[in-house]
């Protein structure tokens, strides 16, 4: 198994299907005539990130697993956008940026040492960032976007979410 | 970067992260006065699980996981769970499954064929299923699971949905 296939296309389809959400997000409001970036302060709680954050919250898991795990730098995105529209250029940015890493710059990702900006002086290994971090991070965000998103009405479901899977005649 | 490292860890560990987040919702429940169990049929759109379901779901998607990598029948669960502590007990069944799992049972798991009861007739491989489908689909009904409570006030945060990450002096 490697970490090059655990992250690169996954977290692309991912965010492929992130866009397609808030894609829907924008029917929806168009159906129900209203504003679709009202959405877009929508939270769960009072005290958790809105819809916009999460969307960049999920956009930086994604873009730092990359990142990290093949050695380069992040390409930097301000938490700046206000509107769908650019929220999806967000996405896909993110998406150009893992879409373009390759196999070879994964080569010692999966013992690469990892320095994280929350823990000064400490560090961990690829695999135990992407496990344990990253991924759960990501998925974490992309699911709350998705939750603010169905609790708001808009016409997504697992499927949605889940996106193509491989599979094969048997 | 091992299947089994990737998944009987992360997953017993996220396991117990979820049981954790029930006795948060106890203690909420306690001091708020209100029948903890009463959380169980909260949902966060009129067309999505209840958190109960988000609950065995997460559980299913983590035992049918390691069932099917390390190529065993998975034990039976039958969703008839309507308390909470019903539903610790069948997150703690799973995780001591998953956690009886050995590495050496995982040999071969990556290029295992896995077969989904959902797609009669089609096969996948076993890193596919694992990154494609049962990773996503735990992390997605673990953090709807988070995201009901959250939204009916139960006081965790971010740390509580990772749990403990290893980190080692730099």
């Amino acid at each position: 198994m490697s970490l090059y296939n655990a992250c690169v296309p996954q977290l692309v389809k991912m965010l492929g299907n992130l866009d397609r959400w808030l894609d829907k997000a924008v029917e929806h409001a168009a159906l129900k005539k209203f504003d679709a970036d009202t959405l877009l302060v929508a939270r769960l709680a009072p005290d958790q990130f809105t819809l916009a954050r999460q969307v960049m919250a999920a956009c930086d898991a994604a873009k730092y697993a990359g990142a990290r795990l093949a050695g380069k730098e992040a390409p930097v995105h301000p938490d700046t956008q206000t509107t769908i529209p650019e929220l999806k250029e967000r996405i896909q940015a993110v998406a150009a940026f893992l879409g373009a890493l390759t196999p070879a710059e994964f080569e010692g990702a999966a013992a690469r040492v990892v320095t994280l900006s929350f823990a000064p002086g400490m560090v961990t290994s690829g695999t135990e960032y992407f496990n344990e971090m990253a991924l759960p991070n990501f998925y974490f965000h992309a699911t709350t976007a998705y939750a603010i998103l169905r609790h708001n009405g808009v016409d997504i479901g697992k499927r949605d979410f889940l996106g193509s899977v491989s599979l094969r005649p048997a």
